[in-house]
């Protein structure tokens, strides 16, 4: 079954792009909490993360622990971990997330959807991705849109989200906006800013940008280097509306 | 078409670790070279690698260029590049190499065999795979031992051949013992030292260590922070036979 796109891509949407960029970041910002949030509220923003391929049991269970406590939105952790954490947390109102593709991107289509199929049978409800960063920077966008689409129709039709991961430090700002465009267009659910395991991590800059460009409807995750409350509110305040981190409940325990 | 292994486990393995480490320690040195190497022998150990997510298709064209120019073993590239390598290096004795669960090892047995039956199905014949680190780490060898083994599986059934990656800097020197063993019953090819990805990479004292667990015939291969020719002849001095680098050719060109 086909995904309707709307974007035409080519030379009109390379076009589009520097123009794109200047009316994002001229725009009014979109803030996804105008206002104070509770230490609950924040709480149930939070992608509780432990992505260490060092990870053992005892590390998994704690995540899933204070993940259930403070009431975060989901435990993020590696698809070898999915279901032991699935089987915890089945009486918890918290997902689970898992990621494909994780962390370079650079992996064949194919994997990424049968990584992600995998994940969502073993408990998953909502799946992080990388995008194809080399593609991208190659101006394949047809191809990098279809990797995304490939991956968020293998979600939606398992009743999954799919955040879909930029690694903005890798990226140009003109790259940030064709790959929030691109992954908008692919049906994904949310955009991300990074993997936590490169160079850099969230940037306010960076979060208002894909803010701006994505509008209202999509969803935003910031992570990679969130680490005190003051950082984690400044990404709020620049559009989040997800967090991943792994320092979550020091950040929580902050609001106290 | 289960495989056959030597090694039994649980309570005899876990025991048997400290004194072959003890016995490894000191046992006299296995080098892959005693004389000096010329520059031609020391190129064709050298795996070319570039796996940066952001590569893109004038990184890798310069890569295979390279790694035909100077007859280095392979090209070591993610899954999406092998296609474009495969054809590239069509007229060239160049191996293409690709990796599976690279670099977390986290992900599930099924998505690192799939992984590497399709890089073999695009060109690749050799596999390089990052064993499951928390799961050494918890000591559930038996997981470990037919993670790989099914791997292996997979690659000898295509006629490639399969080189497990350890992650060295994660490891105690007991574990790192435990994982040569278990992939060499699970009739890998290669140990590898390391990602390049995380901490640290390989140093002289883990490559004699895997050189002294595996014995003479299974490979030992290097990877991680090799920049320069002094620490690649290190490498080979303490029993490497394959060298990962990104800076082969600087390595090959202080040879002349």
């Amino acid at each position: 079954m086909p995904t309707s796109h709307r974007l035409a891509l080519g030379a009109p949407f390379t076009a589009m792009l520097s123009p794109k960029l200047e009316q994002a970041k001229t725009a009014a910002p979109i803030a996804s909490a105008k206002f104070s949030v509770s230490a609950k509220q924040l709480a149930a923003m939070i992608d509780h993360t432990q992505l260490k391929p060092e990870a053992d049991r005892k590390m998994v269970v704690q995540l899933c622990q204070e993940a259930a406590h403070y009431g975060f939105a989901s435990v993020c952790v590696n698809p070898f971990n999915v279901p032991y954490c699935a089987e915890l947390l089945k009486e918890s109102v918290v997902a689970v997330c898992s990621v494909t593709g994780f962390p370079l991107g650079a992996s064949c289509t194919r994997s990424k959807t049968a990584e992600a199929r995998l994940g969502i049978q073993n408990g998953a409800t909502e799946i992080d991705m990388v995008l194809n960063i080399g593609a991208l920077k190659d101006k394949l966008y047809r191809f990098v849109r279809s990797d995304i689409a490939d991956v968020a129709r293998v979600c939606h039709e398992h009743g999954a989200i799919l955040k879909v991961i930029l690694e903005t430090c890798l990226l140009t700002d003109e790259e940030n906006v064709a790959a929030c465009l691109l992954a908008q267009d692919a049906r994904a659910d949310l955009v991300k800013t990074s993997t936590g395991l490169n160079s850099a991590g969230a940037t306010v800059q960076d979060v208002a940008l894909m803010r701006a460009v994505v509008g209202k409807e999509m969803g935003v995750k910031a992570a990679g280097g969130i680490r005190n409350l003051q950082t984690a509110l400044a990404m709020v305040a620049a559009g989040a509306n997800r967090i991943g981190a792994s320092s979550s409940v020091k950040i929580i325990e902050e609001m106290h």
